[in-house]
């Protein structure tokens, strides 16, 4: 029997979702009970992340805190935080709970320094990117970061807020398809999705194949560490 | 503020993701703070269902009832079980429950019902169909059940198990298309995918769309019953 993984999540609740689907298709299972036992709370009462960062909001700490601990009962081997933005606020998750808590932006730049590139797209929402949640990461990794400009984050922002948050499969991707062409142009050998529902946005309206998932990192990484569970090598990361 | 949903998952973990999926997808939601809060306990501890009925393997009661106290230390309004096999032991489940738990089978015939289907092909595991959980209902609404013969059930059974339970994105759907074509022509009006994975398997391997999935009526009458969340009436059911 493997160990437990636990999401906390609703930030949003697509990408909590999209985490939990790469977990199970990333794990080699034959039947239900090779899987791995995964328990979520997708907390829809955690306040916007980028809005306390950036303009004095109410913070998503305490609801964070809230969700691991309702996780905690089950005592899971790992938590994981499907948001991006949320790491901003890492350290001060941890000191309040008792189980590891994967840090998702230094995985994703680890397999990215490990993979080679030299020069990425930074996609992600304003909050992410003044936080410096992974211009910092990326510059320690050797890694130069080809970042939107003010107008053209305005059509990230709308992509990730418009289209995914508002459950907008209609979304007109052709301002996002513009600024990607553009970051490509500039040099990025590949784009880091540094918000989850940029995770899902690429594959629903198929924005391209070169891109860095750190979803896809994530969930491999707490796959490898929960006991027993074998890793399915025959998926895209 | 709205409720909360509680889901009693695992059975398989990837129509537990559907479901989570279906319940975001039918919210009517601007952003995170609109969706309902989700618990899940993709609880992979559960023995077999069909290999408990027909067999006399190891009863899931026990797994089930773990999971169903562990959401319910979140208080939800409803739990939901995205197994239809499962439903067999709903009396048993619901007499050590403290929750109202949705009964799948029977919220999907009422919706068939209402919709005057009255000759439906009948897709499930050997230990839905053979427990007689579908068919008392459907006899019940007055709607004729098509069913697999033994031969086309191994068909079922097959897609079921090695198709979506082990992961096989490239399983070969040619056997069940032809039991899907032999169905239609023996007069269904619609399939009743009364198999959580067929949910999985219609749309991952397009199967075609003239279906009722209890996954979908399930979702939408939880998103009903929670207070304070709106329906998205643009998604099809």
């Amino acid at each position: 029997m493997s160990g437990t993984i636990g999401i906390i999540g609703g930030m949003g609740p697509m990408a909590t979702c999209d985490l939990f689907r790469k977990i199970i298709e990333n794990t080699k299972a034959e039947k239900d009970q090779d899987h791995i036992h995964v328990v979520i709370d997708s907390n829809t009462n955690v306040p916007d992340r980028t809005e306390a960062i950036l303009r004095g909001g109410p913070s998503p700490v305490g609801e964070i805190v809230k969700s691991a601990r309702f996780l905690e009962t089950m005592h899971p081997d790992v938590l994981l935080l499907p948001c991006n933005t949320s790491h901003y606020y890492y350290d001060e998750i941890v000191s309040q709970i008792h189980t590891p808590l994967l840090h998702m932006p230094r995985l994703a730049v680890g397999y990215m320094k490990k993979k080679g590139y030299r020069r990425a797209g930074l996609l992600a929402t304003e909050g992410t990117i003044k936080s410096g949640v992974y211009t910092k990461l990326l510059e320690d990794a050797g890694i130069a970061a080809v970042v939107p400009s003010d107008a053209e984050q305005k059509e990230v922002t709308s992509l990730i807020y418009d289209g995914i948050k508002a459950n907008n499969a209609d979304f007109d991707t052709a301002n996002v398809k513009q600024v990607l062409a553009r970051m490509r142009d500039a040099g990025a050998e590949t784009m880091l999705l540094g918000c989850t529902e940029l995770s899902v946005a690429f594959q629903m309206f198929d924005l391209g194949s070169d891109y860095v998932d750190p979803q896809t990192v994530v969930a491999r990484e707490a796959i490898r560490l929960v006991n027993g569970a074998a890793m399915n090598e025959t998926v895209r990361i």
